[in-house]
């Protein structure tokens, strides 16, 4: 590195991403400073994120969240401007001091803040992967436009990016996504619909936030993450595919026209990718838990089980029809992981909800943000309506 | 590939490798063309082989076989001219039309040509790793001076250049060789002391040549995989250690400073780190059974036990020594090997006899290619002498 301090923009900062983003600038007070931090409702950690990192700028998600952490600032005699909502997210994604925007929010709405980081010419280092997936050739566009790079920060794709580097593209036979499976990898249908938001809470290997945990149990979250590598790496979906691997060792493989495969491996940590993602084209010193092959012993794979795990069917479907098809199954999806987390339908219906409202969604391209963010809307819009009609017949 | 032709010299057509060389040769007509074959005693493969690729040269070890390839060359109207031994083994690896010299022979004897075609200014694909055990940093400097390149066919060394591709060596942690542990794995030292020649020769993953097998057996062959990546990768040894993976799928891996592992995974055949030698820096497209993980199910890890191979633990000493040492090793494995293959010696013996000569040797590196065949010459004839003294003590 050329010695130039790197200034960075968080989003998301005080969720599981944020927080390991943070552990790794920390490491490198030489290479990296925060100039913005972006957080949801945790004002506290965010408090305390501001005391260590010192931003120029604050955002959170709510006034009444800004007014505690204003106080919480005041008491440590720290005076950071506060910004809130929408404005405050993209206040911080287009920060002017900003080298580096990394995206961490949960859900669509991180999709407007990327783009305007992209816009603005920033990197952006990506956890949100939903903005990935509802406008991947549109952010690609701007991208390409503004001379911003796009830089995976989930596990599997910061694993293809490693196990792609220095090759050619075209020499790419498939990506090779793998899967924890979840808890309920070997569950029977009876048990799977049973499932309740505490059981599909619990990860077995990642610790990572409610909704991309939920995610992972109905492999939703792969589905995603085959719609986001399409994009990221400009591979058409019929060469990517899926293995899933319990212990969660080898993050993703590239398989080449040769029959060669690279995988990338380590253990655990979101610290790895991300630091990965910061310091590219360079690798950070860390030192962190290392990874001993022979220690662990043993890895497993098996084939995804697309009829146990249905996401795995429709998110073909869903790339098939083109942008509104992959807007609508993460909205729908996001829709019915918070009615799931409610308590106000089953696990089954998670997927159930994306299956049918992927019926009734007709083919369509969009080449603007606001032609997504609509399509998004309307999914959302109609799925609320029905839900209200459901609960009414009922009474 | 620019579509140029690029002309290949072989030197031990007939063995395993040979045969896996011309195999991918044959498959791209257009891309490589055949100028030379040197091989052994099977002169039978050698006819057939001159007959399908038609080459300006070829070269057999003996007089008898060069009579008996005459004899078989000319039924086919076949007019090539063949030479003999060592001055047809140094023609082959000189013949002026080849841009690249395959090195595909057994032992010691490989080195000369080996370094007779860097230092024509050759790329050299490098399957005799005992040229790199005896010479590596000798190699290495004629290689620079050429500017010839020497290209990994190891699958073992193929994997780490293929894991190491487009990155920075400074930021390599470590170096992992797999090894399959050969059939011995799990055999108690009085088991082990009891091995036969035959058992020895049944390996469990790889179809290779008998003495490349018994070194696999006795885990000397891992021994000699760390000397050659020493030079091969300009990775002090103390960086390089060794896993082992009985499924022999993943071939290597390099661990970098950030904790990241990259693996080269693959079924196990050796077509596969040729094309990678022959295609550089593209790939070729192979048509090739493919690795399917979920079929494999399972890949197992173990610590290499040093104890029950102490070639493992010797290779140290041997690499502290210098140059000496890692000619010593490989010299004594050589005259051990083969008296264990005639029922001579045991096969812990081998080991055993590696032990004692480095015991005796005195450290020291060498700048010419006479000191290193002296040395090798040296280590040969003490061995012979000792064991004549033994034969006759026993009388």
């Amino acid at each position: 590195m050329a010695g130039e301090v790197r200034k960075l923009a968080l989003l998301g900062a005080s969720g599981s991403i944020g927080r390991s983003t943070l552990d790794i600038v920390a490491r490198f007070p030489e290479r990296y400073r925060v100039v913005a931090l972006g957080g949801g409702r945790n004002v506290e950690t965010l408090a305390a994120q501001a005391r260590r990192f010192q931003p120029r700028l604050l955002a959170v998600q709510e006034s009444t969240g800004a007014a505690k952490l204003a106080e919480l600032l005041k008491r440590d005699g720290l005076d950071i401007p506060i910004l809130i909502g929408r404005e405050g997210s993209l206040a911080v994604a287009t920060c002017p001091e900003a080298d580096i925007v990394v995206a961490a929010m949960v859900g669509a709405v991180g999709l407007e803040p990327t783009y305007a980081a992209l816009e603005a010419g920033k990197d952006v280092a990506l956890a949100n992967k939903e903005s990935m997936v509802m406008a991947g050739r549109l952010l690609n566009r701007v991208a390409t436009a503004t001379g911003a790079r796009i830089l995976p920060l989930d596990s599997e794709h910061s694993a293809i990016w490693q196990a792609l580097n220095g090759e050619s593209h075209r020499e790419v036979e498939k990506l090779i996504l793998t899967a924890s499976g979840g808890p309920f990898r070997d569950f029977s249908p009876a048990e799977m619909a049973a499932v309740t938001p505490e059981q599909a809470l619990r990860h077995p290997r990642w610790k990572m936030g409610p909704k991309i945990t939920i995610d992972s149990a109905t492999m939703v979250n792969k589905a995603l993450e085959i719609i986001e590598a399409r994009w990221l790496f400009d591979i058409p979906p019929e060469k990517i595919e899926v293995v899933v691997h319990p212990q969660s060792i080898v993050h993703s493989l590239v398989e080449y026209v040769d029959g060669s495969v690279l995988a990338q491996l380590g253990l655990p940590d979101m610290r790895l990718p991300i630091s990965y993602a910061l310091g590219a084209p360079e690798r950070l010193v860390l030192d962190l838990p290392k990874l001993d092959l022979a220690e662990i012993g043993r890895l497993d794979f098996f084939a995804a089980d697309e009829e146990r795990f249905p996401a795995l069917k429709l998110v073909r479907r869903a790339l098939e029809m083109g942008d509104s098809g992959a807007i609508a199954f993460n909205a729908a999806n996001e829709f019915a992981v918070d009615r799931f987390r409610h308590g106000v339908i089953g696990f089954l219906d998670i997927v159930g909800t994306v299956a049918a409202v992927l019926k009734k969604t007709r083919p369509r391209n969009f080449s603007s943000l606001q032609e997504i963010l609509d399509c998004d809307t309307r999914v959302r819009e109609e799925l609320g309506a029905e839900m209200t009609m459901k609960m009414k017949t009922r009474d």
